[in-house]
């Protein structure tokens, strides 16, 4: 089932050079993992104790610990390569080729060159399918969609009607996009529904984590820039515009209408209002919470997010707040006495 | 594809009178983005700017206005008279009709009249579906689900056993209703599970965002009653009630046997503890944590929830408690002088 | 429909005694919600006045309270016992037999004895199925994945490739596990991908609530112990290692690489930060976030999290934070002034 590769195969393929025993690696792990025909790597000091006691067949590490060990991949960027080798290790997901006679395909649709549907996908009207693209089971994808090319919808992938997808894009099962937008107003005469009729454009390389959800715009689209990555978990509201390069990691939550810039961070469970505009390269930190505009390079944490350095002094401080309490009671009681003393004393 | 409509039958759907040119429209979107043949609207003032600039075919707008641009209609509430245009362009989703042949459907299952049911749908024994019910590819109907009218399932929606849907119900892509509850307990012979042996019991005309659970209760049922609105990712535990007219945006969490009143708005990620009594009316800032019960009309915020206003103090002061810390030590060391040159005094 | 016993059959499962009428017994509910035909319990003391007023045919009761009604069982726990008489009453999810033709299995796959699969199941190259499992309608098991014996798999779970399952696992719908972790790094040439080539190993026993996401690990494994609950909508990222009969409630999120110990609980909405080491028999209160390691039996709360006790009295104190800055403000005007006063007499 694995691949495997020799220790020399693999370091003509980084354009480095090995020491020992050219062996055949048979996979990929930690220094403290690692099992006698895999191979690992150094790239923390701080695990250089480890390189004594590994059971690893060889090692990626830098030249000036190439003494430390008998089977040796040399590199200047040990952490590099071996993200490198992981990718050599990488099988493709998935086991079916072809478009299955078990996929129901409108024939209005047209699915591109070398595509992969597999059984139990469910293609719309006027759909279109780029070229090597991969579906795989219980992916729906409504009328009107467009994908790119080279696109992989992983399993129950739904796309509602007219969204699109760029090129390279990678969606982990379970991603919601083109839902309605949560478009709903109380009114002397009930609840009304503001039908939602934008769409969702997602741009080239963009990756999508498991059970994400991504709503369709109320008028215009909701949008997400060229290499973004987001995680797990995620909800992103309507008529919301996220810029190129952001990592938006897993249960975060962007209001309807708001603006992410480029190359902005937003940590677990982030949670940022609608409407509002977040400018290129912010940080938000874990379960911040933003009710604000930020400006370019913003670093910011806490709910109501404030700027770091003030949020970290305020962590420090939260739990001596009880005791500030005390302390501002006692001085309250010196201040009393001292006063009366002086009243007496006039 | 999309739909169109000369601006007369629009303002003729609307009740309203038209000015300028009678042009064809062929779809909507905001002043900044509409193009030559879009209709827009202006509604706060705050965008009065853009009329100048748009690009919009016409606008819908307020009499005060209609001098400001050629082609409008004319409307005392332009915001209402749009959203209703927006009902005028939305287009049902979906492309099939009839009952797929490749749908699995149990023989002692019934379905009413005018319903859709897409490939790859089950159906499970002794299943009611009522009438114009459309049940999109990859639902799952358990068994003893009862199904009102005019009811709509969108891909991979999940309904476990004895599950009820009233009429008029949407529900987004990936929602799970009647999961089993989390039932279980530490003992001293280790966890157990209790057996969750309830339902989920739906009202007419509510909404379910994408992928979110609404899990089964231990005994009795789980509730949701009319003209509720639920968002993404929010996940509704066993036994809790919630009333109707409700707002529950997107990753809102509602702990175990929790009965939430009437036009509640719970806003994003609040969390509210189990067992609890939110009275009607409540309003519940985003990230707000619950845990104790709310009075009728409260409005709060914060984790742990306080009184909205206190909130906002709070919110404004957060950042300069580090600041605090620094004043209450720089008092407590002129006490001390102002105590120690008194002891010297005596 | 609905299972039924006489009050003797149900005494003579619990191995305890009934007094009154040998009525039929139809159903299980609260004594509030319990109709004539239904038995009850009464555990908790708060009850007790229900016990006058409740329509129940039967309660199970304390022999203390055995005089309060006249149909009833009398048990010296009557929370457990009642619990017992759920798992009587609960009937098996689910309505299908055998494997379904419609299916898709591939040829290298292995299927153990007494398997159900529903229709639309797909099960990829080299997986393994153990005996007595159940996979509902829509689930998708990768290539090489593994599942022990009696392992229930509800509607739309989807385990990627190589994902392995112990004995007697319950995925809630939704479920993904094996999803790619997120492995993204900013790079001079822009955003790289780094494959994540490892597994998830979940043992014996453990419980996934509905729409929950388990990562694969960038090398070796995410693992979650025996005996361990997970409830809907968790994320846990990849590498994490939970450890056995944990309990962690809806919309926890854990961070890649963190360890959590035996027997923590994590209450709703936490967040776990990266790489930490979170020791045995912890408590994380609801809306907690955890940066830093915990060690063993701590229970904290907060965010940042904090000892129980000081989030206690900071809970308490929060709100008030807007007076103390008020009161600090006057101390120094106070103070001020005896300091003038001071200067004026030397």
């Amino acid at each position: 089932m694995a691949k495997q590769f020799t220790l020399a195969e693999i370091a003509d393929f980084l354009g480095e050079r090995y020491q020992g025993e050219n062996i055949t690696v048979t996979g990929l792990n930690t220094l403290e993992e690692a099992q006698g025909s895999e191979l690992s790597f150094l790239a923390n000091p701080k695990y250089i104790k480890q390189i004594a006691t590994t059971k690893a067949g060889a090692v990626i590490l830098h030249p000036d610990h190439a003494k430390d060990v008998k089977n040796a991949i040399i590199s200047e960027n040990p952490y590099f390569s071996f993200a490198r080798c992981m990718g050599l290790f990488a099988e493709k997901e998935g086991f079916f080729e072809g478009i299955s006679e078990f996929a129901s395909i409108h024939p209005s649709a047209t699915i591109g060159e070398n595509c992969t549907v597999y059984p139990f996908v469910v293609i719309g009207s006027n759909a279109k399918i780029g070229d090597n693209c991969t579906l795989f089971s219980g992916v729906y994808i409504g009328e009107y969609c467009e994908l790119g090319e080279n696109c992989t919808l992983t399993p129950n992938c739904v796309l509602m009607s007219h969204t699109h997808l760029g090129d390279n894009c990678y969606l982990q099962p379970g991603v919601v996009l083109g839902g309605e937008g949560f478009g709903f107003v109380r009114t002397d005469f009930g609840v009304q529904k503001i039908p939602q009729i934008g769409t969702v454009m997602i741009a080239d390389n963009v990756e999508i984590g498991a059970n994400t959800t991504i709503d369709r715009a109320a008028l215009s689209k909701t949008s997400i820039a060229k290499n973004t990555c987001i995680d797990n978990l995620v909800q992103i509201g309507h008529n919301v515009q996220v810029g190129e390069e952001c990592f938006i990691v897993s249960q975060v939550g962007i209001a309807g209408s708001t603006k992410v810039g480029n190359k902005c961070t937003l940590a677990g469970q982030v949670g940022i209002s609608g409407h509002l505009h977040i400018a290129d390269n912010v940080t938000i930190g874990p379960q911040g919470g933003v009710i604000k505009d930020l400006a370019e390079n913003s670093v910011v944490s806490g709910s109501p997010a404030m700027e770091y350095n003030t949020y970290m002094r305020h962590s420090l401080l939260q739990p001596k707040i009880p005791e500030l309490f005390k302390r501002v009671s006692a001085l309250e009681k010196q201040i009393a006495k001292l006063e009366q003393e002086r009243d007496s004393q006039k």
